[in-house]
C-alpha cells in the first residue's frame, strides 16, 4: 500500500486494515451482484428491512441445512444437536461463518475473522466427540466476541487507528474459558470509537447498521454483536457493558442481552480504551443471544468454570440457579419515568404491557418513584466518573483520525444536562474528586437498598432506554441503562 | 469541668470523657484494693501475667456460676444454654459485663459501655424466650464491638479528641443485624489513634495491655477486642481489618480472628478515620473469639441475615458452608518467609509444626516462593495507598492532641523500607497515581492467581506476623497481615 518514503495517513492505514479483513472473507461467500444490485446504497441512508428480505436464503450461498442450523434452533437445542451428533461442529461452524460473512457485507458488524482456525477447531471437537469426549458444556458452539477480547496473534484495535500496530500476545481470560468449555471462536464484532457511545461506528471498520432497518443504529457499544445475532449470524455473543453497551444493542436489535454484576463474567485482559488501573467504575462482560435461556447457559457455564482461576479480578462465587417455584408470587418494582428523560410511547407501552401480564399472573407490581431511582442523577454521575480519564479520546488523537459524529453528539447532549447534582464536585480534583463521586454513588445505592429492603423486592422492571432504535448518530446519553452500572446490579434486557 | 470562659485543652476534654466512662462502671464491680495493691504499677511497665493471676475469681466480684458462664463454654455451647434456658440472657449478660469491667480496670480495653441497656435488652430476650420465641441464632449472646461501630445515642470517637462532640445518630448496619440476630451489645472496645498501627493506644482511652503479659502490646487496631476476649470478658467480638487489625490482636492475645473478604460482613456506617468515599483499598469487618467455631457461627449468622438488605456496600452472596469430607486430601500452600521481613523463631516453629501435622494427616504442602507471594512489595503498596488520604492524621491535629508514639514508630519503619517497587509511582498524583497503584496491585494478585490455579491450591498457610506480641510501641509494619488485605482474600488467624 505504501512505500517507505510515504507518510501514512490514517486513511491509508485504515484502508490497509480494511483490505486485509476483506481478503480474509472467503470469496465463495461473497454476495452475488443479483442481490447487491437490488439494494439502495448507501444502506445507512435507506430504511431497508434486511432481516425481512431474507437475503441468506435468496443469495443461494447457504444450503437448506445451513439455513436450518442458523434459524431453527435456540442455543440449548443447538448444543443438543452437537452433543447428539445430529450436526457436526464443523457444519455448524461453517453455517454461522457463512451467515456472518453475509451479515458483514450488509451490516459492517465484524472486525476480525478466524474462519480457517474455527474450522480446524471444529474438526478437533468433532474428533473428540467421535472418540466419546464432549469437551465442555459449549461443545462445538460458535460464539462471537466483541472486538476488545484478545485472541492470540490477531488484533483487537477497537477501531482505533493508533492501535493498528498492536497484536494480541495472549488470549483474554474469558476467551480461555470459552475454549475450555468447548466453544468455537470465529468472529469478533464491531464497536464505536472509544466504546463510549451507542453508534457502533469507527474509522477502520465503518458503521454497524440495524438489520431491521438500515437507516437506524444497531446500538452500542456491542453493536456488532447486536446486529450479527439478530441477523442469526451468531447463536451467542459476548459483549461488555459500562453504561448499557450490552443492553442498548440488544434492545435496538430485538435480541436478549444480560449485563451481570461486575467481576462475575471475567472482564480482564481486554484491549482497553482506558488508562490501565482505572478501577473506579467497572464494566461487565456478558452474553447476547436470540433466546433468553442462552443467556443463562452462557453465564452458568462460565461461572461454573470458576473464572477466578483464570482472571484475578473475577469474583470466586459459584453460580446460583434460580430456585423454581419457591416463591411463585414475586414482588416486582416498576421503575418510574425520570422527568428529565421522558419515555417514548413504544417503551411506555412495553412497560405497561409487561406490568399487566405479570400482575395478571399474580405478581405484585410496586412503583419505584423517580426520586428514589435517581436515573438522571446517576447518569450524570456516571459520566462524571468517565470524565476522570481522557485516555479514550487521546487514542483518537494519537491516530490522527477524526472523531466520529456520534461522540460529538453525545458530548453535546451531556453538556446540556442539568449538572446541579454534581456541582459541588466541580472544584475537586484527583483523589478527593473520586472520593466525593463515590459518596454520591453510595447515596444513590443506599436509596435503592432502602426501597428494595422496605418493599421486599425480588426484582425491578425497568426500560432499557427512553426509546427504541434511532437514526444514526442521534442516540445520545443512555440514562435507563447507565444508572444500573452505577448501582452495579444485574439486568436482563430485550 | 470547665466554665464558658475557660479554653478547653485536649487534656480537659479527654479527662471529662474518661470520667464519664468511669462513672458508668457499676461501683460494685470495681476491684477491691486487696487486689489492686498487689499489682506493680504502671502495669504497662511490668510483665504481669494477668490471665494466670485469675483475678476475676480472686476478686470475689464474680459468683461461681458467673465464673462458669465466662470460662467453661465456647460460643456454640453458650448459645445452647441460652436456647435451653440453662442460663438466662440476663445472667450471661451480667457475667460478661462484670468480667469486662474487671478487664477494663486492668487492661484499658473498653471505650463505651452499655450495661443498663444491655440488661434491659437481656430481660426482653428472656421474656421472648419465656413466650416461646428465640429471636435469632445469637439469642442472648453478649457481643463486644470495636469502638468505630455506631450505637444510636452514644459515641464512637475512635479515641480522637476532635470527635468528642459527635454522637451517633443511628446504628451501624452490622449493629442492626446483630440485634436482629438476638445479640446483646454491652461494650465497645479500644483502638489506636488513627486505627493505623498495632498499639491500641490513644489519648482518650489510654493503652490496651496484653492480658498474658502487661509489658506487651495487645496488638491492634482491634486490640481492645483481643485483650477483652482473651480475658474472657467477651465471648465474641467484632473487629475490623485493613492491614491486620483483626489478625494481629488475635495472634498477640492468643485467640481466633477472621478477616473475611471485604464487603462480606457489612462494614459501612462506622465512625471513620478516612475521607468519606475513599474506596480504593477496603477494610473488612469480622469476628474474634476464643474458639474457632464461634468465628464460623458469627460469620454464617450475619451473612444468612442478607447484609445487602442492611448495607448497600455489602455483597449479596449467600453463606457457603464448608463441604465436609468431599476432598479429604487438601493441597495447602505454605507461604515462604520474605527476606525483607524475617520470621522470628516461635513463628517459624509454629508454621513448621502446622505443616508437619497437616502432612501427617495426609494433606499436601506446597511452598509458595517469596518471589510469588511478594509480601514486602504488597506491604509497601498498601502503605502507599494509605498515603493517598491524610485525614486520619488531620483528625489528630484538629484535636490539638499529641501523636501517640506507636504512630511515630510505624512511620519511621515505613520510611526505612526499600521503596523501589513503588518508585515509578512517585511522580504521579491524583487519579493517575491511584490507577498506577491499582496496576501494581493487579500484578501481585495475578501472580497469586497463577500459583493458586497452577498448583490447584485449596488454601494457604501463612504466618500472621513476623513475631508474637512485642513490647509497647515497637510493633511496626505488619507485612504478613497487610499483603492479604492487598489481595483481598480471606484468612483465619490464631
Amino acid at each position: 500500500m505504501t512505500t517507505s518514503t510515504t507518510v501514512e495517513t490514517w486513511q491509508t492505514k485504515a484502508s490497509a486494515k480494511q483490505k486485509s479483513c476483506l481478503d480474509k472473507l472467503p470469496k465463495e461467500w461473497l454476495l452475488p451482484t443479483s442481490i447487491t444490485d437490488t439494494l439502495q446504497t448507501p444502506l445507512s441512508n435507506h430504511a431497508i428491512p434486511l432481516i425481512k428480505l431474507d437475503i441468506p436464503r435468496k443469495s443461494g450461498l447457504m444450503s437448506e441445512r445451513e439455513l436450518d442450523i442458523t434459524e431453527k434452533y435456540d442455543v440449548a437445542a443447538l448444543l443438543q444437536t452437537l452433543r447428539d451428533g445430529k450436526f457436526t461442529a464443523l457444519e455448524v461452524t461453517v453455517a454461522f461463518s457463512k451467515r456472518a460473512v453475509i451479515a458483514q457485507q450488509l451490516l459492517s458488524c465484524l472486525t476480525e475473522t478466524y474462519f480457517p482456525e474455527a474450522q480446524e477447531r471444529a474438526r478437533f471437537l468433532d474428533k473428540e466427540r467421535s472418540e466419546g469426549r464432549i469437551v465442555g458444556p459449549l461443545h462445538g458452539l460458535p460464539i462471537s466476541v466483541k472486538d476488545g477480547f484478545q485472541i492470540l496473534g490477531s488484533q483487537a484495535t477497537l477501531g482505533y487507528v493508533s492501535f493498528l500496530d498492536r497484536v494480541s500476545d495472549s488470549n483474554t481470560p474469558l476467551v480461555e474459558i470459552l475454549l475450555k468449555l468447548g466453544a468455537v471462536l470465529y468472529v469478533k464484532t464491531n464497536i464505536p470509537q472509544t466504546l463510549m457511545t451507542a453508534d457502533s461506528h469507527n474509522n477502520i471498520f465503518g458503521r454497524t447498521l440495524n438489520p431491521h432497518n438500515t437507516s437506524l443504529g444497531a446500538g452500542g457499544s456491542s453493536g456488532g454483536e447486536g446486529a450479527l445475532i439478530a441477523f442469526r449470524g451468531s447463536p451467542l455473543g459476548i459483549g461488555t457493558d459500562i453504561t448499557g453497551s450490552i443492553r442498548i444493542p440488544s434492545q435496538c436489535c430485538g435480541i436478549y442481552g444480560f449485563k451481570p454484576t461486575t467481576s462475575r463474567i471475567p472482564y480482564s485482559g481486554q484491549s482497553s480504551v482506558s488508562r490501565p488501573g482505572m478501577a473506579f467504575f467497572l464494566p461487565s462482560a456478558g452474553p447476547l443471544a436470540n433466546d433468553m435461556e442462552a443467556v443463562s447457559i452462557l453465564s452458568s457455564a462460565v461461572i461454573e468454570a470458576r473464572p477466578a482461576m483464570f482472571d484475578s479480578s473475577a469474583l470466586d462465587v459459584p453460580w446460583r440457579p434460580l430456585l423454581k417455584n419457591t416463591n411463585p408470587k414475586l414482588r416486582l418494582g416498576l421503575l418510574s419515568e425520570d422527568p428529565v428523560f421522558p419515555l417514548h410511547p413504544p417503551v411506555k407501552r412495553a412497560l405497561a404491557n409487561a406490568a399487566r401480564v405479570l400482575q395478571a399472573a399474580g405478581h405484585e407490581i410496586i412503583p419505584i418513584p423517580a426520586s428514589t431511582a435517581q436515573v438522571a442523577n446517576a447518569t450524570l454521575l456516571a459520566w462524571t466518573y468517565f470524565g476522570l480519564d481522557g485516555t479514550g479520546m487521546a487514542h483518537i488523537t494519537a491516530g490522527n483520525e477524526p472523531i466520529i459524529p456520534s461522540i460529538i453528539h453525545i458530548q453535546k447532549t451531556f453538556a446540556q444536562m442539568d449538572d446541579s447534582f454534581c456541582r459541588d464536585v466541580e472544584g475537586l480534583q484527583g483523589v478527593p474528586r473520586v472520593a466525593a463521586l463515590n459518596v454520591k454513588r453510595m447515596g444513590i445505592a443506599e436509596g435503592w437498598r432502602k426501597v428494595w429492603s422496605e418493599q421486599g423486592l425480588d426484582a425491578v422492571i425497568s426500560p432499557a432506554a427512553q426509546h427504541t432504535a434511532v437514526p444514526h448518530d442521534t442516540y445520545g446519553i443512555p440514562p435507563y441503562a447507565a444508572f444500573l452500572n452505577l448501582l452495579d446490579v444485574s439486568l436482563v434486557c430485550t
